[in-house]
């Protein structure tokens, strides 16, 4: 089951998003539709609520980290609508919507991929709560540094790279570790770092990430694998047309399964240190691990 | 001629821009090559020395400045390659050498363009030189709103709309404004932020920047319809083929030449109450002019 807290914060998240992008009217219309479009699809919210919790657990106050939140949601978008492009994995269909170019066009859904990530930015700039100037300039920087190609964008071009041909699980791993993880990972800095953290705190935080979003990245494998597409809201079965090798290809859906379970295991021993203060954050590994979709 | 103040600063900045990208031998190598291709493919480095100029011309350090010219020419360099894929212009040549997509394929020119937008802010918020964190951060805000979608971005998206129906004057000059203009505008702000200037000093150069803004993109146009390819270093005459509507098009070339040169004259004379100071700004102007490519 889902945990409440994850239900509350994406309704938050929801809400604060369609604020802070430009209004679907603004002329050129066609570009903001193209943004709401995919931003306001739906979604777990997972990032936005990571970093909403991350802040919350360090004794932070969660409201001030929504920017951030939603920050982090325009990049995830960003980086679903350009992956979906012709020229990339060229998909039809996501969040059970057929996929951004295929309604606005590539060049629209180019430039509304561009926007996002400029949003993105342009409020973590200008749209701080009042006095967090510092704490969210330090937390763009881990942002940007996040998504670059030392983190995610890296991590698309050796995905791309990767395909057709067989990877080692350490390939395999660096890429899931960038592409997904790095993103994930950020997100827990960022609220721990607008939650006022210590280092130590935002060490224990980036720990959980990286199992966490291990764990998330083996379960979408699996998912893609054994999902039904309807619940799943995408095409499955695309990295076996695509011959990709991922977890679920190399050790077999079960033993996947128990790398996951084994990531999340150590996730939730890394939050040792801040005891009943991070239930949130246990409950959502759980989550991750049983989600279906 | 290009002024002493150009040549100097574009060799500057050209030499700090292989320092601020990562290392083209670094992995994934394809990505880093095609940013290093198309960041240090040569350029006349506009928006970086106006930057540099105008964080002079206000009487600050301008070698403090150098981190935000390079993040222009980024981000400039980003919308070159957007601009250039197949479902936007479809341009083969770029500076004398094919494009970003004709050496290293759509999906790496795509995320070689994500990768430097990214890039941009990332030097922003953690490359500035020491003390000069709380300019920087206001820098990075003006540089993400000149380019979403109310500057660059919107400029572009107009501009794709455009092609192949008549235009007004009020609308071509709302795509120069948000297209060209609001980058070089964000240049000189940017570079007065850093600097340190008045809120009276950065409106001066806000509308030194609109004029030249403007007399920038006619020049282009009439580049488009007469300058010999090779000095030029792209295709000429896209715009017609394009049926695209421009002040060369629209006024004839005599006209719009006139029209440029009246923007100078207006962009010099707002520069007025810097004095002697703003030399360099002033023969930049004329040199905008009168180049040949």
């Amino acid at each position: 089951m889902q945990p409440s807290a994850l239900i509350k914060f994406r309704e938050i998240i929801e809400e604060k998003l369609v604020e802070f992008l430009p209004a679907k009217t603004l002329v050129p219309k066609s570009i903001h539709e193209a943004m709401h479009y995919s931003v306001c699809g739906g979604g777990k919210r997972i990032r936005g609520s990571l970093c909403l919790l991350a802040c919350r657990t360090v004794g932070g106050v969660w409201e001030k980290a929504i920017t951030a939140a939603c920050a982090l949601e325009m990049i995830h978008s960003y980086s679903l609508i350009h992956d979906d492009l012709p020229c990339m994995d060229d998909d039809d269909l996501r969040r059970g919507k057929p996929t951004n170019h295929r309604v606005f066009g590539e060049a629209i859904a180019l430039l509304a991929g561009d926007a996002l990530l400029t949003q993105a930015f342009k409020i973590m700039c200008k749209h701080h709560p009042p006095g967090m100037a510092d704490r969210y300039y330090k937390a763009a920087g881990e942002l940007a540094s996040a998504i670059d190609t030392t983190g995610m964008i890296g991590g698309q071009v050796l995905d791309l790279e990767g395909e057709g041909r067989s990877l080692t699980i350490d390939e395999l791993q660096e890429i899931h570790k960038r592409k997904t993880g790095a993103l994930i990972q950020a997100a827990l800095r960022i609220g721990a770092i607008i939650g006022g953290a210590s280092a130590e705190a935002i060490g224990a935080l980036s720990e959980y990430g990286a199992g966490i979003g291990l764990a998330f990245q083996i379960i979408d494998d699996l998912l893609d694998l054994q999902a039904d597409p309807v619940v799943l809201g995408k095409n499955v079965g695309s990295d076996v047309k695509k011959e990709k090798a991922t977890y679920a290809t190399i050790f077999g859906p079960q033993e996947a399964y128990g790398l996951a379970e084994e990531e999340i295991k150590k996730a939730k021993e890394a939050l040792r240190s801040f005891g009943e203060d991070a239930s949130d954050l246990l409950q959502l590994a759980d989550f991750l691990l049983e989600r279906e979709y």
